[in-house]
């Protein structure tokens, strides 16, 4: 993972939560030990490819999902349903949509979110491309962004 | 998700299996309800895009992903450490590269696989694009494969 591919997923994360939002955002921590930061119990995935192999993990509190529902959506929930999963897809999608326009020259394209629920669930990928975390402050409690991207490695052709 | 894409999948699935593990696989439902399906304790999830934008998600039991290990490393493991992760990751990888292969008209590119664990973990798309689910049976046990994939939907260009 080059680090100069970092701050364009940070700047789309708070872009996203500016400006679709409304809700403040501030960066607390840049890490590569997944230990640093706190687990959420709602992921959204999402692939990416192109120049690059990568994919991208948003985690959030319920509480914090349930507020963006409420502000996307207008309504309230008070349960994880699909409502829930879209808005955390969603969100997801439009943080790594952002990153993939600024990162023009890696021919980006991005694959469909998916949602991962369940309190202790846990989110790695292989061992050779550790991700970088990004721990949040929002106006909502945190959050944490992890990114990964790959450019082939010797001896393993880069599948895509 | 077009039906006439799951088959490329399931001959991956079948493929892999057979040449990669030397382990006969049998196909024994395919379903659009997630509820039909059995949950297992850890899944390999992959971004798909090119024409298609989608996602596939493997997921197999601890004992399986453990019997995956120790016949593509030759160790034997007895917790979900760094080389199971590893391993179910790759396991999507290939069935998601075989599927790319027979399916080259659709200039599919995949990303890089996660590799989600927790015994209560579920993982969801957004309700608009539901994936087909397979459930296999394995010499080694029970296994699901699930795969979504979308055109581009009216009024929400597709991104990537």
């Amino acid at each position: 993972m080059d680090v100069a591919y970092i701050n364009p997923f940070i700047e789309a994360a708070s872009t996203v939560f500016k400006t679709a939002l409304n809700c403040d955002i501030e960066r607390r921590l840049i890490t590569f030990k997944k230990t640093e930061l706190p687990g959420f119990e709602i992921s959204g995935v999402i692939g990416l490819s192109g120049k690059v192999t990568g994919a991208v993990v948003l985690s959030v509190s319920t509480p914090l999902a349930f507020k963006v529902v409420e502000t996307l959506l207008g309504t309230r929930v008070s349960d994880i349903n699909a409502d829930v999963v879209d808005a955390v897809g969603e969100l997801t999608n439009m943080i790594a949509g952002g990153a993939k326009t600024a990162l023009a020259h890696l021919d980006m394209s991005i694959g469909l979110p998916s949602v991962v629920t369940g309190g202790s669930h846990c989110i790695t990928f292989a061992s050779r491309v550790p991700p970088l975390g990004i721990l949040f402050d929002t106006a909502w409690g945190p959050m944490t962004l992890e990114v990964t991207m790959e450019t082939g490695t010797p001896g393993r052709p880069k599948q895509g």
